[in-house]
């Protein structure tokens, strides 16, 4: 059951959904010409079918050991990171100046998609260089810059983000990783990191941790850590990697899924780094690591979700088995029939969302628009938490769609799920990302959540003549979303918005979803058309239910006690 | 974090939501009487929580295996098989004339629940077990009842179900495997078997196989199926295992989950067997077996889901971080506090159902009465895969609320969800159930709904005075309920009905769950009230959205081909 790259989805997004089209626009963006954009999606395309796909099952079985202090990789990922750091695909984004592509956003996610889909443990490990490299590009020194961001383009080195630590976990400002100033430009780093995705390999010359410490006389909490450059081997004065640092890998993680990608546990005992941004100022710098980080998660959940649909798609067409009329295939039993095309609308919507963010990404980077920056930040807890629920639905179901076959391991069927699951936690939880929404994110009063809502309205009011039904359908479902976010924003005890975040993610998605469909089926041919008709008179009606959940607010959820749940 | 059974829930199910009362009303039940009851729940409660469940993590990293033909089980799973059969948990419900104890099915459904949280790999031997000595119970000739239903009971013996083939998954009628009669009261059965969970161990003296099989003139299709009792030694004249039968386990399974079960690949090849039933009636045989087997999956569910929260819930109150006010662990944050009172009044909501249904079996079973029987039929679709699908739902967010750690195997939050998602699928996959639910359960035009319907809207009825709001939000949706019930038994092209059945069983099981927190707010105590308030006022409201989905019919679905889905 191969992997097929869904070409013709993202082409479809970037052409009439999402604002490709003024990215393109930009002066920053023209080179992103239909041609160009072409050659990047079917390339790409090629080489996720080609050579990452088939590396997926030998990640999971083969998984990354340890041995004598060295990470070692599962069969055919050297390979594979070879494919992937040669076509360039690694530093698509990144400033052409240290050798990246310059390429829109939106088009680095779409082929994080694919290749998420193809092999999702290997893909982790570019998907954090590519947040390394856009950390240091915004934060680091002309020195730092000059020397590691080739090398991480070029993918002889690669990058890792080490935030959280064994008694802090989402609450970073609780870390107790000390860096001191060694006098000479250089910081002593120690302390113990845990959740290190991909912190050692066998396959780059060097391995770059971005690590969170705190200075001497950096204050308790978030505002006195600051962000340290700690390579695996110190530079020497050529740039080729020296001296070993004082840093090891001390163990690796035995996890549900993602077996491919090596989960550590790293130990700093005074190992030298460079600081990266200023003093004190290690949050910021790691935000802009982790906000694209989060789009990318997003998208993971995304991919993962389009390979599961193929893989259960495969599977309904070729299993042969009672009256079900027609090819005789399983494909032909009406809940089959609805799994499946549950399962391809929502990853349609949740698509449709990522691209949306990343081209608000784009806009921002090109024009430095406060209303895009704005959007921008609104989409992505979205993206991300959306993308990856989707990723756990549409794989749970795609077991699902195989009966038992779906419970052996064989069939590759459960190792979605389980690869996918994890999506769902790091880069913040989708607890997090809901809250980051209802907080942060609605601080203005509403405005960016107000605008997107606008847009869809106005989507579904210049589809009234054609398409009433299903226009009728989103514009009340929005309505219904402006009104609570109304709600939401009314409430000043935060604890109100809180505990219906994310219920209020989950139906913005589904909106957000029904927008994307409706211009699906205006225009779309005629399968779009019918996709878009199931999931906005199947699926949209979801929205009651969560906005109701939402505006109930935290009164009677906070009068549960916690001896109420342990009675 | 040891489990801990929840047995104040059950008493106050069987007290204030249940038939219960009704049941042990009846002559058939009247030993089941208040001390009884206690006793059973508290022994059971013993055993699960001291010898079970510290086998449950075992089972997982130390699989079943297949050493020269032979299955070695899980360290300690001998041990603690031969404490649930010492105990006289296997045949709690089963004939006193042979051994059992003749408790109702709801007190074995509520051990079987407790069983299944404790260990759920091992507690699938005696599920398997009680299926067959009901099945024999009511088909077997008084001879074999004799010599096997006292071993069964007793544990000596144990009984697997040998359904499914290769070629022919939940299409039973397409089996190829052959049974010719020997002339001497006995068959020869052959042919291959996959999916048979617990098909040998190394600690019962005998393993009892039900095998469906064809005889020479067994007509295509489901009527052509007779049932037999094929064991793995064939006793000899004293009822004493003697020689090996003519079957064999080729190979296990490597699943998902569930691995102290070993699930085999058994070939029988002219093994000797007797017939259960009459020829070519071993379809309704089996299904003595598959219903109660349908209600035990669901309790399984249940069970896991108990498990999965219990687990989080000690997580949760015992993690420190952020600010998160109280106790400063993450329990006071409000997105966990959500998933944790979502968890719970799920759990009850579920566990609810079954018990319902096992009231419903045990008064059909003393009384004979159809009313009762049509309930009985109509719960167990929903009681099966609500229980499953929320033990899938509830193992799942147990990972969540154990963030990172929740990925990592060593914690045991992953091993709930890897284990119970078969559990969706065995038994009938809950697409089927649903399918049966809008198929053959409303095949009396819809009679057990509403009578189901109308008790639910009596009782909120009946609370308006003292509940009114949460009465009133019960009596709408089993308004709609009752609506989207009328519309699905007007459709006589039952695609109309398929395309919604998935979640028409859900909107039943949230109405369902809504009438028991309804019970729960009237008779429970404070906390009781509290997480009824949260489930009404959060959850229910899923109903509209479920229910529009189910009154599109299939016409759009349909008119997805199977192109459009590979396109």
């Amino acid at each position: 059951m191969p992997y097929r790259a869904p070409v013709s989805d993202f082409r479809f997004l970037l052409d009439h959904v999402t604002d490709f089209a003024a990215v393109t626009a930009t002066d920053k963006f023209s080179e992103a010409t239909p041609d160009m954009t072409d050659a990047i999606l079917t390339e790409a395309a090629k080489m996720c079918e080609a050579v990452l796909a088939p590396l997926n099952r030998a990640g999971d079985l083969h998984p990354a050991r340890l041995e004598n202090g060295v990470v070692r990789t599962s069969p055919g990922f050297a390979d594979g990171y070879k494919a992937i750091a040669d076509g360039g695909w690694i530093g698509m984004s990144a400033d052409p100046d240290n050798g990246g592509m310059g390429l829109p956003m939106t088009l680095t996610t779409a082929v994080n998609d694919m290749m998420s889909a193809a092999c999702l443990s290997l893909q982790l490990n570019p998907l954090m260089t590519q947040g390394q490299i856009e950390a240091l590009e915004h934060h680091a020194s002309q020195d730092l810059r000059d020397l590691y961001i080739p090398k991480l383009i070029s993918g002889e080195w690669c990058g890792t983000m080490n935030l959280t630590e064994p008694q802090a976990g989402s609450d970073v400002g609780a870390l107790r990783s000390k860096a001191v100033d060694n006098g000479d430009g250089t910081y002593a780093i120690s302390g113990q990191k845990i959740y290190i995705s991909w912190a050692d390999n066998d396959f780059t010359e060097n391995v770059c941790h971005l690590v969170l410490a705190r200075l001497p006389d950096g204050v308790p909490g978030t505002k006195g850590i600051s962000l340290f450059l700690v390579p695996k081997f110190i530079p020497d004065a050529d740039g080729n990697p020296g001296t070993q640092n004082s840093l090891r890998v001390v163990s690796l993680e035995h996890k549900l899924g993602l077996h491919g990608s090596p989960t550590a546990v790293m130990e700093y005992d005074g190992a030298t780094g460079w600081m990266v941004g200023p003093e004190n100022g290690g949050m910021a710098a790691m935000f802009t690591m982790m906000n694209n980080a989060r789009l990318g998660v997003g998208t993971q959940g995304i991919g993962v979700a389009e390979g599961a649909y193929q893989h259960a798609l495969y599977y309904a067409q070729d299993r042969k088995q009672g009256k079900a009329g027609g090819s005789g295939s399983i494909i032909e039993h009406a809940d089959v029939r609805r799994m499946l095309a549950e399962m391809k609308s929502d990853i349609f919507a949740a698509r449709a969302i990522a691209m949306m963010c990343a081209c608000a990404i784009d806009m921002t980077t090109a024009t430095g628009d406060d209303t895009w920056r704005a959007r921008a930040a609104f989409l992505t807890p979205i993206a991300k938490a959306f993308g990856t629920d989707t990723g756990i639905k549409v794989a749970s179901t795609g077991v699902q769609v195989h009966g038992g076959m779906g419970f052996v391991e064989e069939t590759g069927a459960a190792q979605f799920l389980r690869d996918v699951r994890v999506t769902a936690i790091y880069e913040g939880t989708n607890g997090i990302q809901a809250m980051d929404l209802v907080a942060r994110k609605l601080m203005d009063g509403g405005e960016a959540a107000r605008l997107l809502i606008e847009e869809i309205q106005a989507g579904s009011e210049a589809a009234r003549s054609s398409h009433k039904e299903l226009a009728e359908a989103v514009w009340q479902a929005a309505e219904d979303l402006r009104e609570t976010t109304d709600w939401l924003v009314a409430q000043t005890d935060l604890n109100q918005r809180f505990a219906g975040a994310v219920p209020y993610l989950a139906a913005f998605a589904r909106v957000l979803g029904g927008h994307a469909h409706l211009a699906a089926a205006i225009h779309g041919d005629a399968a779009r058309a019918r996709l878009a008709t199931f999931y906005i008179r199947r699926l949209l009606p979801e929205v009651s239910g969560l906005l109701a959940h939402v505006r109930e607010g935290a009164d009677d959820l906070l009068a549960i006690t916690p001896e109420d749940l342990a009675a």
